[in-house]
C-alpha cells in the first residue's frame, strides 16, 4: 500500500468564498502516483468546509443566501460561541456543507460524474487556512 | 491491495425518490471478494445523495417534507441557478443528505449497526444517474 | 495492508448531548499499530452523529438550538415517523451533522487540524449505543 499527503493553503480576502479546488487535487494524485485507492480532501479548520458540487455561479450565490439564512452571521450576540469571536454562523454552516469527501481513485484518476467538482467553502475567511489530500491505494 | 468498482444506475419516475441500496451495496462486496477494508459508496450526480439511515415509509415522508421545507422547489425563480435549469433546490437538498457513505468492510460483509440501510436519495429524478460503489482492502 | 476494528459504548443521560471522543479514537490507533492509512469512525444507529468540530461549551449550546429550531422535537404528533416512536427529529438532527468522519493517519497519528476535536452527537439517548472506529492502512 502507498500513500500521499498533501496540504493546500487558503486565505480568501472575503468572510465567505467557495474555491473549486479539483485541478489542485488532481495535481496532488499525479504526484502520488496511485492508480487505484481513496483520496480524502478535508478541511483542517472547523470554520470551512470541502464539499462537491457545481461549478456555477448563480448556484455558489445560491448556497450562500442559503446557509446565511439558515444559520444568519448576525445577530452575533445570539450565538453563546461569541463570546470572543464572531464565527459561531460559521461552525454551523459548515456543519451543513460538511468536512470532507472521499473520492475514488481510479485508473490513476479522480473517479468523479461528469458534474462533480470539489470544493473549498470558507465561512470565517481574511486568514489562512489548510486543506488536507490524503491519498491510499496502490 | 485489492479493488472493486462498479456503478449502480437509476431512473426514478418522480422529481424526488428514496431507494434502498443496501442489497445492491451487498452484491458488489460479494463480488469483490474484499473482506477487510472500506467500502465507498457515492453519488455520481450533483442532485443526489447517498445516505445512511432507516427504512421506514413515515420517515421517508418526514424527510421529504422537511428537505422541502428547508430548500423549497417553488418558486423556481427565486433561485439564480435556474437560469436554464429548474433545480437549485435539488442542489440545496442534496448537501443536507450528503453525497456519499464510507461503511467498514469486516469479515467480508457491510459491518453496519442494526438499524443502518443505505439509501439512494433523488431530488431531480426522471433521468439516468449513477452511483459508484469504490471498495479497497484485502 | 493491516485493519483495527474496535466500537465504542454510550448510554447518554439526557436526550441529547455531544461528548468528544478522541482521544478514545486516539487509543483505538494506537492499539491497531497502524501508521499510514485512513481512519473512519461513524455511529452505528441512525439517530446520532460523528462529526468534527470545535470542544467549546458555547458553541455545543448552539448547536443544540440550532438543531431543535432546524428539526423540533415537539410536536411529536407533527411527523409521520412517530406512531410507535417519538425520535423522528433525532433522525432529522443527524442528517444535518453527518454519520461519520474519515481522518488522515500520518505518522501514527490522526491528522488532524489544531482545532479539529471528533464529536459524538446523541440525539435520543437514554439507552445503549455504539460508534465502530475502521482504521486500514500499514
Amino acid at each position: 500500500m502507498k500513500s500521499y499527503r498533501e496540504t493546500l493553503e487558503f486565505n480568501t480576502p472575503d468572510r465567505r468564498d467557495y474555491i473549486n479546488i479539483t485541478q489542485q487535487v488532481e495535481i496532488a494524485l499525479k504526484k502520488s502516483a496511485i492508480a487505484e485507492g481513496l483520496c480524502l480532501v478535508n478541511a483542517m479548520h472547523i470554520t470551512a468546509s470541502v464539499y462537491i458540487n457545481d461549478d456555477e455561479q448563480g448556484l455558489l450565490k445560491d448556497y450562500d443566501d442559503w446557509l446565511e439564512g439558515l444559520a444568519p452571521h448576525e445577530p452575533v450576540g445570539h450565538y453563546r460561541h461569541n463570546g470572543f469571536e464572531d464565527n459561531a454562523d460559521a461552525h454551523l454552516k459548515r456543519q451543513i456543507m460538511g468536512r470532507e469527501v472521499v473520492v475514488a481513485v481510479t485508473n490513476g484518476a479522480l473517479d468523479l460524474g461528469p458534474w462533480e467538482q470539489i470544493f473549498y467553502g470558507e465561512f470565517d475567511g481574511r486568514r489562512m487556512k489548510r486543506v488536507l489530500v490524503k491519498i491510499i491505494g496502490e
